[in-house]
């Protein structure tokens, strides 16, 4: 289904990072929900660039929904919302030099020639501003139902955040500040050693990646199933639509090859009136369905593969080999933007899967 | 779609550990394919139970096949694998006490107490025998042209395996190595640290996991899409799947946070008359699809939850906290086992894969 | 998706006609359900040859439930269930001699001589008794909440039988007789000339079709989407997978053609406190959607194509024109017993397409 | 899967009536498709209302494709089309009072009153513009292949056109007039009578459909799937998604029951050195597969329902009785515009069909 996501609801996203726009349709939202805007705003918002660490094209990223709005409601039929390009610079790039670790080489394998080139046409991440407005719309329907999701940046080379907390209040005022922060983390103590790193790569004309770490709070259990659609899938199917995610792991994730099973295994207990974990290190998720505890999830990101530096690569029609000397602007760090595009795919991903098990009607609103 | 994987060539699962029968139908091979009975059964074995490191539970796995397959070729139509369940001590196993980590809760969750709770119903590893009955078929279509799988016992707890080399000739005879072992590792010495650790394990009544890598050799170049079918994505999806699997990493995966750009950017070079990395940092993937080179996957699998030590858990029923000692037939360890799960999955996603881009007839043969 | 239907509960077919077995995946089930085996043995029966006017090949049919079913309930994971082929007489077919409007030319051209061509293969009519069989339990879904489907033959050739009639009341006393009736008629007088007319055509080495028209009453609102999910879309491309279904038409359908809009809207007006149309000519579905009236629909099936007379053909394997005289078991008339599968079929679509608007939740029942 | 189509090219449609714009994204062209866009315009031209016979409501209709499309070639990435909706008159509605046979009652039911109700919104006949865009790609890539799509005006009320013949070279001169027609009939005599009677219709304030006969030369064998995506099944799904589409039939159709199998089997001969049918009463498709002959289809469209006589309706808010006089810009009759739709989901269907059959590599060209 390639640009498509869901069954319950679907995601279709089209557009070039020098196109006329970018866009994405929502078919399957319930009628009758009253669109939060200025939430929407704001999640496009963290994930723009800010200061020095990070690209310095500027988009106003203004949403237009074109479709299945009507006087401040969702209709029930497809939702359409589309971002205009304006800021591009086209001439910064010579399509013929494959950027190394870039999708140039594979674009030109599987288009012919054809791609649009430009600025990295459509694995650009620039496509991530529709994710990041659909994830809007979604996570205002998980808070309609008190599902909070956020994400940090866990480490960024040697530098280390705190971990999200197993005490839910604690968890909870955790995840409110980092959904307010433009450079998300928990410890603020890390978070200038962090961004002076990446202000060093970019002085070095180099670049970093990093580990983001999601949770999501108050999730319903019974979410997945044992077989496709296990919800570590669904998930992890659509954080590897992110450009430069590596690697996606849930509760311990690798770390379970250090402990031994009665070191790692999650024992029950009743708390008030139902069943929970006592320890959570399958990160809520048992047989690939939740379980009521949150979900943890790490994400890494590999470090953005423009750089200025002096690279060895091909030209495509000479078929000769050269050096390449990227001079256009660049990130040299996505991390702290990544993590919105990431809270943005979980959220589609839950509300699709919470669709699946509880049907639509599980988010439709009394409006009155 | 739940138990049914696939867009061009769909697998469809059914079955309980202690049900009549588990089973697969496969839609969309082409027809004319002379099977590998052989090949198949090969597989099938390297899956079983073997020795005191597994479950004592043994199965003979004979297949039927009773659709699709006609005068020793497939037809075309939906070909169906089915295998009987036999050696089935249900008295094992009390399904109201709770297994820690188990699918236990949220099958009662999910399902109102009406699962059958029999050795794990649907959640039991015991289903994998049809993935495997299923990937082998896809190995052998993929076998037909020249690409190869095959997976190792990277770590287990402390010990540490050879990693693929990244010299194609010696990662060729890795290959066939690895797969024709019962306890597939590169590294001979660890193999015999690896079984008594496994060994140990089962002596404390407990259990230990471990992390597999996985590898592609010969994979066509244009496989997958920007979003939501990028390869990493479809891989994942399969791999996440498996029961135990809580992480999944391709090329470096987590280990991009401790690396700069400049030192983990794949380079491109002419290599005769083609176009390869100099390095393979990201697996043989750049932008969600395969650049040729070889694909490269980490998957970690938790330690067995089934273990003999007293736990915490909840009777179900009811709602009180209680003492569980499981007594049955487990594995210690499924790490030797789950690698033929995850060849089997790879090489579904794979054939799925190919027929998106090049079609079915890419594995159209001419039997003469 | 091929042998595949279905978003929210899935219907997965497979075998062939002197294949081992024949089977269905239903998948998406809600669990607890207590199958009402006594009724899927009498929709089975009902699609059985009965007397003369039918083929001479008799199976048993016996049910059998593979997975999925425990303890007399639906469990909520993949429900299978398989009919063991018995009575098979594979010589009375010449693969080579392609058999006029049959699938004997079509499976040659896309399965390159793999088919399995005996008795048909994957396209015999013996296919649908796995179809009757996911029906049934699709049936008892939709009983449960009232919902109920019937059809009867309305033409076959000049004879024609009585309309369902538009009093909800007497509407109800027809669906009833008809669902218990061998051969499904309304009107008494005209079930010996149809069932004469069928003993004719098998004296004259002929055969016929006819007309099914379906009712379902009691149907929910708000199923269907305007584009492309349409009850009219989902339900005909499940009626055109039956084999001879060459036409499809809901409420006036073909005889809209011969009013004037002022003849053929249906006007609207209050019944108690809810919203009904005066007339019905649209039935049930306006802009794709259900309106709560009942759903009419006509199929037209068309003769059996397996007759004995001679026939000009060519031989697949010489290329040359020559005669075919078929001498096999068939029947010279399907429509009465096709009327079983069309109810099936609809079962399945409606199902699918109440789980869609309403979640799965709608079927689930407190059995106790 | 709602408002998208298509297992191996896709087409999401989004927009109503009188919302901002109306759009297509297709997912899934091979990359390198030189788009003719005075063939498009064609196509959009052809499905515009013209003179008095048709609605008074003009609009430009200019194309714009915002993504996937690059230096005049496809890119192989999503494609979308956009139109601009200007000629908007929304006071022409009063939501409340529901048009008989329209979508109104069952928008009102779904969407609880949050539908965009201006001009039907998105169950307005104007979404299919998009759909003729997207048919007129799909057209333009059968073209590539010699691959032809025609329909005409076979009944308007009691006047009959001609049908297509079954003499290949006088039925290609058929299609060529029938494309460049905008009231397409074969029979020029039958032309004005049938003109003229919705000149009447219009007159008197009432409205009439027709059958309109579809025929498509040159279709390849092998298309389709026995079960569930017969040439039939895909086919009638998506032309029962045009509104007011209530019938569909394949060859004979209804008409079958008027004849034994001995006079309406397609007998079989050598023709060159390929096998035909004689006849071709099944219109190009046998158990659900082309056969290779000219497919053919009848499909009919109900009256509009819009007219401006008075009706007997509700008001959805107070729930009274009432009485409905439309005054807006309505057709009297859409069977010569709703020919270009059908045409184009004909060609959708194809293309998508030809892809899982042949792979998308079927329509790359070279473009040089």
């Amino acid at each position: 289904m390639k640009n498509t996501f869901g069954n319950n609801i679907s995601f279709t996203i089209y557009g070039e990072s020098h196109g006329e726009e970018i866009g994405v349709v929502i078919d399957g939202l319930p009628s009758g929900i009253k669109l939060d805007l200025d939430f929407i705003n704001q999640q496009i918002n963290l994930r723009k660039p800010h200061g020095t660490i990070s690209t310095s094209r500027k988009e106003t990223d203004e949403i237009n929904i074109v479709s299945g709005f009507f006087n401040g409601y969702t209709t029930g039929t497809p939702l359409t919302i589309k971002f205009k390009n304006q800021n591009t610079i086209s001439k910064d790039y010579h399509m013929e030099l494959l950027r190394p670790s870039h999708g140039d080489l594979v674009a030109f394998l599987k288009y012919h020639g054809y791609q649009d080139y430009r600025g990295g046409g459509h694995f650009s991440g620039r496509i991530t501003v529709a994710i990041v407005a659909a994830g809007a719309i979604c996570l205002q329907l998980l808070k309609m139902k008190d599902i909070k999701i956020a994400s940090h940046i866990l480490k960024l080379q040697e530098f280390t955040d705190t971990s999200f907390s197993s005490n839910t209040i604690l968890l909870d005022k955790q995840i409110d500040k980092c959904n307010q922060s433009e450079f998300s983390v928990i410890d603020d103590n890390v978070k200038e050693l962090m961004k002076s790193r990446i202000e060093d790569m970019r002085l070095k004309k180099d670049s970093c990646g990093g580990v983001i770490e999601t949770c999501v709070l108050n999730v319903p259990h019974s979410l997945g199933e044992p077989y496709f659609d296990s919800v570590e899938s669904v998930l992890a199917k659509l954080l590897f639509s992110i450009g430069g995610v590596k690697g996606v792991e849930f509760g311990l994730g690798f770390d379970f090859n250090n402990y031994s099973g009665s070191k790692c295994n999650d024992e029950l207990h009743m708390v008030d009136d139902h069943i929970e974990t006592i320890s959570n290190f399958n990160g809520g998720i048992n047989g690939g369905i939740t379980n009521g505890m949150p979900i943890r999830i790490k994400t890494v990101v590999k470090p953005t593969p423009s750089i200025a530096q002096k690279q060895n690569t091909v030209n495509y029609l000479t078929k000769e080999n050269t050096i390449l000397e990227i001079n256009g602007r660049h990130d040299p760090c996505i991390v702290h933007r990544a993590r919105v595009v990431i809270d943005s795919m979980v959220a589609i991903g839950l509300v699709d899967l919470i669709m699946s098990e509880y049907g639509k009607h599980f988010f439709e609103v009394k409006n009155d």
